[in-house]
């Protein structure tokens, strides 16, 4: 099963590009339906472009799936293996004879990566809406195609997307498998753990306006050089981040007129932060602030900071959380610093995460892996959990 | 005079684009044409785009001049200073009633500042022979027309253009007068100066290479962050200058993939570097090179460095030099970093530069400016050279 989706998307580095809505992603979305089919399941697309696939419909269900797009470059594991695992843990369940006793569901969010249209979970933030209708279809990729316009190549009525709450009230729980992206379980050394928290998070530009001239003819001290300011912001941003436990980021950056002998007028730089809470992170980013600006007077560049978007904390449903590890045998319970589309959900609906070891840690990179022996015990944990919660006394 | 060529190339940022064989590059070259022949002097163009204005033909000939394109939003001093201030200056030498005893030539270099094909100083380097034909006639524009291409849409023969020492020889003194791009001359009180040399410059490109990862979750032990190496070797070289009294500046950088939400996997950025001697300038290069290599096996980060352009020291010929100087009442004798048609020149004739104070230093900018009466300084002192070096014991 895993083997069939491996080639989809994938480009000469090893890396894939399974971007929303493109001919990877309608393979990828072929291969959900036929997973689907072949067992048996009731296949479905709803209006937002989700994929599920149901052992009976009706109210009280268990849901588990991830998502099979891509960023780009991406790895093999950061969403397929959810989805894949899902139908692994169903046909186990059968092997053993166990046939769900409520409706059981999979679940391949549309669009979760956000690689196309810059708006992360599209499919889950249109069912919760948190994302409306309008917002959606005024979304342009790098070409200027509308979200509207590609949706509608690939089938869907864009007039018809929105908000989905009977579908969001007939799902009891939902669980979402997802590599770690991090190497928490490798110091644990477990294969399992189960999610506490998203950590909340945000993006920051930083604009640092000096004056360009001549590299070759204007003295040290005459200059206003924003790549000063701009460089001593990244090592403080570190800095800050390490002393706080917190994470921040530049990873993208631009310097204009970009020229090799000029000094630069402006540099455009981007920090992405996250911390445990909230307050850590308010504190993280307005001391990174802060500093930008005292050293900005020193090298006379004037500074501007405009939050770009901000996600606050979620914490998933303790009680689900608990039993889910629990069940797992005491599996850790562990933040982590990423979005996903059980972050949206957790607002609507009893949610849990559960993660797989990554051996190196690394994610959204071809690097990113697991080790087949870890998979196998995430199948089995996902099995395990969804026996329980479709028990009696569950959810 | 001045005021005919001020519109040519404007931009409404109150910058100049007057980039060659372009249509304001046509512009100048008309105005130039115009000058030359409404004062009754010999007008040619020669094979390589150079426009020159001649009181007479002859050997042991003295020549003044500058160029009249512009870099990217450039200011209105650097180059059409020198080429206004040559006429001027033959203006107030006949006012006085002295026609030049010697052929007394006026210039205009083609494509002085390389805007255009990113090589600088074409006409006088094609002239000098230090630029084969060949090599020119490969150069392309960012839409890909070649040099040769554009030479012939101007009306020139591309199979033409070469070294012409003939031309050269017929040459006694070549004088270069420009802008200061600096405040020496504002710290030394002085309207005029003389250039000692032009310094040692080069290029160098700086490749930090770590890991690509996920910004919200990979752990800062954990990451090969190429952003911190790069953003701590900018630091480094500024302080590594200013120990060595050099210049250093990175103006452009480059990180990919360049998510704001991912640690870039590689970060690019271009040092310029220039001081006063040749050892100087490999002992600051050097150290930024070690203290990067340092830096970058802290952040798992592999540095390479690659040497694109290289210019050894140009020191104007010293008897010329002293002479302009006493001749100018005790001018001050200052060095500059940046590179001249002069510095071309200055390997096949006697070349000397004047300078003419800029009281803001800045340069490439719309910012460069020159104050009415340092200007007319600058036309007397010209004049006065002229005078010097068209008597019977001159060069």
């Amino acid at each position: 099963m895993w083997r069939d989706l491996l080639p989809v998307g994938r480009a000469a580095s090893g890396g894939y590009r399974r971007f929303a809505w493109t001919g990877a992603d309608a393979e990828c979305r072929a291969w959900f339906r036929e997973q689907a089919q072949s067992r048996g399941l009731l296949y479905e697309e709803d209006r937002n472009g989700n994929q599920w696939a149901w052992t009976a419909t009706g109210p009280d269900a268990v849901v588990i799936g991830s998502h099979l797009d891509s960023v780009p470059d991406g790895g093999a594991y950061d969403g397929p293996l959810g989805v894949v695992s899902s139908f692994a843990a169903l046909d186990m369940l059968r092997e053993r004879g166990e046939e769900p006793t409520r409706p059981l569901g999979i679940v391949n969010f549309g669009d979760e990566e956000g690689a196309r249209f810059n708006v992360a979970c599209v499919g889950s933030r249109l069912t919760a809406g948190v994302l409306t209708p309008d917002q959606a279809r005024a979304l342009k990729d790098a070409d200027g195609v509308f979200l509207g316009d590609a949706m509608e190549r690939a089938g869907f009525d864009p007039a018809a997307i929105g908000p989905d709450p009977e579908r969001l009230g007939r799902i009891a729980a939902f669980v979402e498998l997802h590599v770690e992206q991090g190497r928490d379980l490798v110091h644990r050394d477990r294969a399992v753990g189960v999610a506490s928290a998203i950590w909340p998070h945000g993006r920051w530009r930083f604009d640092f306006r000096g004056e360009a001239n001549h590299a070759g003819t204007t003295r040290l001290e005459d200059r206003r050089d924003p790549m000063l300011t701009y460089a001593n912001t990244v090592l403080a941003a570190r800095k800050k981040a390490h002393l706080a436990g917190a994470l921040a980021t530049f990873g993208k950056v631009d310097a204009r007129p970009g020229a090799a002998n000029a000094i630069a007028s402006e540099v455009h730089g981007w920090l992405d932060a996250r911390a445990a809470d909230e307050q850590t992170l308010d504190e993280v980013v307005g001391e990174i602030i802060r500093t930008a600006t005292e050293r900005g007077e020193r090298d006379a560049v004037c500074v501007q900071v405009a939050r770009e978007s901000y996600t606050p904390i979620v914490e998933f449903a303790a009680p689900l959380r608990d039993r889910i590890a629990k069940r797992l045998g005491g599996a850790p319970i562990l933040p982590t610093g990423a979005g996903h589309d059980a972050g949206i959900l957790s607002a609507h609906v009893p949610t849990a995460m559960v993660f797989v070891r990554n051996p190196t840690g690394v994610s959204h990179s071809p690097a990113e892996s697991a080790e087949m022996v870890d998979c196998l015990a995430g199948v089995a944990a996902l099995a395990d959990v969804v026996t329980d919660l479709t028990s009696e006394d569950a959810v």
